[in-house]
């Protein structure tokens, strides 16, 4: 009945500290002090920030470290744009939708120019899971199903009905009864028709719902299934799926969280990527480059039929502040052709990646759009088989280097590469030069 | 089975702009266009905001409102310290919990500071829907049971999980089998005696859940009771119903949401000015001066045992602009002794509205803490019914003349007073003429 049963520890565990152990660093007590188990501190030896700018961060002793890691402040961290377009509304007036502010409907009306005409209602929200915990409980609406599909190693959300559907945040939790986990869109489980097998698994877990008396409300997934690893390629192998949970009377939800805005050099949005109509969207993390803000689109007519029952309303949520910073985060996009940049530095980044493939027989596969690339990494005598325990040496030796960078997938053994999208082709290469000697020092 | 069945609006709807109608206002156009079946617009003609300063606010046409109704902007309207702090951290540095920041921890530590010693652990959020939404799941994790004890009319959050505790926020809903409500802590109900009277509404709630098959998780309630239509006195009443939710093996969860941060003047919490010990916090709105942000606080061992199941991590949760923001907050609080000015400008404001009441029959009772006031209207003909109709009237009378101020209660015929903190003598003086002459209309 359940799949992720065995896993023994979270993704976001992999490469935390440990909190059992004590500390002698003060700064770290404190935080396990404030925090306590919900606290995770990255890397066996934490670091104090104290500045960032732009692809780079300033520890507390003066180590500079390239941020490989952080999908957040996308458009470069500390950009003068948003903080400029932050401080001004924040001086003039930061309020509710209540009212009526103008720089809240040029936001929208700037985000839905982005979106497929059908999704014109936007419900801003303050984070990706709100935007998800709303989107699912709209499939349900509109369906008149319960289940939901999601891949293994998700991660959708922090909210109790977005946890259900989050196996990568699993201790010992169990996957409920309508939730049903299938594999990712990987090449290693699906074979070359990747189209056709992840179809097949949607349709399977159709069934798998069906004998447990749910008919399916959505299939919901992460356009580049940043948790699972990443998976992009082919472009367009999502429409299959899409065509099977429409055919079993479900919703596909895009959870534009992680790949959207830019990030995927070829396409603004995970889903146009692959050529696909979402039923509703779901979008976050680098939407304000910081400032704490998300939101879902959907069709009018299915955000109607959900506020039949509970109206919805945000405190924080669409308050001009967030769409000052949005509207200054869409313009810096296009003022510095920041997707254009994602495109061409990060295919160049996977050019070089693939050459260190060729040197590296532990480097298994590297795959990806833009600057959102994933690289297997595998064991020593046997390079098929993923290897954690090496990932994490790997993401520890990048830190000691003044890189940082983190894990995802199934094993924990995918490096998910996704720094700011002003990378530069310097940068890129100091990257690429530090994983070749991380990769070296065995 | 359903208690609130009948409400046939949310109170959030009763003073809303008719989104069914068309708008000649091309701003209200825009903002039904974008928002659909979400918006929920104040006013039969709703205000185009422009800026904001303390407790003023200022119209696109020029009209300036003394705002009585945003508890957000709880230090004022675009307050310098916080925009200085926002502005200073946000250039610096704004990033996740995963690396050290000085700053978060010494907001922590702040927070903790005005926190029961026994709730040592703080878990940040963006909103208070995500902070009990965590709250709840930790109670049930904790106490074992599944049942949750509310009030009629409370509002908890938007999330798929706080909304099944959100009777307010229900148009056509209905209240799940493991919820049940019971009437606010009224003397209208419950007579001269509200601790007895409340206790044992909690005990026939723990009796009707079990009847159910549900043991209790928690009795979650707003300390001032806002939604319910503001009920504080007398300071202390809240004990038994603690010590029954306590007797019968659920949580006591303290949403301060609403009252937190210094609003009822003679405590800086709701449980505070009853006296009681909270198991779990959750708190939100006023904490960052309208920077998206929020907490929840639990002993230590609450939130490990929680953490057992699901690892919980926020992105935007508890980053170093929001700790910024926050202990801004805290200092402008404690530097302009806001709390005090909670206290004297609020028994002040309330002396003067009990006067009111003394020359308008329709007054019907007066009644909160410090600056968090609730006024009950009631039908000309007999005053000792609820009169909704009326109360909307009144709110669009007070807009008509410069005021801003809003409703609740079961039957949204409570006047909910609630200013920002640096109101002055001058300025409830103002809010006393514009109500008075608002009554005098008639």
């Amino acid at each position: 009945m359940n799949q992720t049963d065995t896993a023994v520890r979270p993704i976001l565990d992999m490469n935390a500290f440990d909190a059992t152990q004590a500390s002698s660093n003060h700064q770290v007590s404190r935080r396990l002090n404030n925090l306590g188990a919900a606290s995770v501190l990255f890397y066996r030896q934490p670091i104090e920030m104290v500045t960032a700018q732009g692809c780079w961060m300033t520890a507390a002793d003066g180590s500079r470290y390239l941020d490989f890691y952080n999908n957040v402040p996308s458009v470069g961290h500390c950009h003068p744009k948003v903080i400029e377009a932050v401080t001004e509304q924040m001086s003039r007036l930061n309020t509710n939708t209540r009212y009526l502010v103008a720089v809240v409907d040029d936001y929208l009306d700037a985000l839905k120019a982005k979106l497929p005409d059908a999704l014109a209602n936007v419900v801003m929200t303050c984070s990706g899971s709100e935007a998800n915990d709303l989107a699912m409980r709209i499939a349900r609406k509109v369906s008149g199903g319960t289940g939901f599909i999601v891949t293994e190693a998700a991660y959708h959300g922090n909210t109790a009905l977005v946890t259900e559907v989050s196996p990568s945040a699993f201790r010992h939790a169990s996957l409920p009864d309508h939730v049903v986990a299938i594999p990712a869109p990987s090449a290693l489980v699906y074979g070359n028709d990747i189209a056709t097998g992840f179809a097949n698994a949607v349709r399977a877990a159709v069934k798998t719902l069906a004998q447990r008396g749910h008919r399916p409300a959505a299939l919901l997934v992460d356009s580049i299934f940043s948790s699972d690893g990443v998976f992009a390629q082919p472009a367009g192998f999502l429409q299959a799926a899409v065509d099977t949970i429409h055919q079993a009377g479900g919703l596909y939800i895009a959870d534009e969280v992680q790949p959207g805005f830019g990030r995927l050099g070829d396409a603004f949005w995970g889903f146009d990527y692959h050529g696909v109509q979402p039923d509703l969207v779901t979008m976050g993390k680098p939407m304000g480059n910081g400032f704490p803000m998300a939101a879902m689109a959907s069709r009018p007519e299915y955000l109607a039929a959900f506020c039949e029952d509970t109206g919805y309303f945000n405190t924080f949520g669409g308050n001009p502040v967030a769409a000052a910073a949005g509207l200054a985060v869409l313009k810096v996009l296009e003022q510095q052709g920041l997707q254009h940049n994602a495109r061409d530095t990060g295919y160049w980044l996977q050019q070089q990646l693939n050459q260190l493939a060729a040197e590296h027989h532990r480097i298994t596969d590297v795959r990806g759009s833009g600057l959102f690339i994933g690289v297997d990494l595998g064991a020593e005598d046997d390079p098929t088989r993923p290897d954690p325990v090496y990932t994490v040496q790997i993401i520890n030796r990048m830190r000691d280097a003044g890189v940082l960078i983190g894990a995802a997938g199934k094993h924990a053994a995918t490096l998910k590469v996704r720094p700011p999208l002003c990378l530069t082709r310097n940068e890129a290469q100091q990257f690429v030069d530090a994983l070749s000697a991380a990769l070296t020092t065995d």
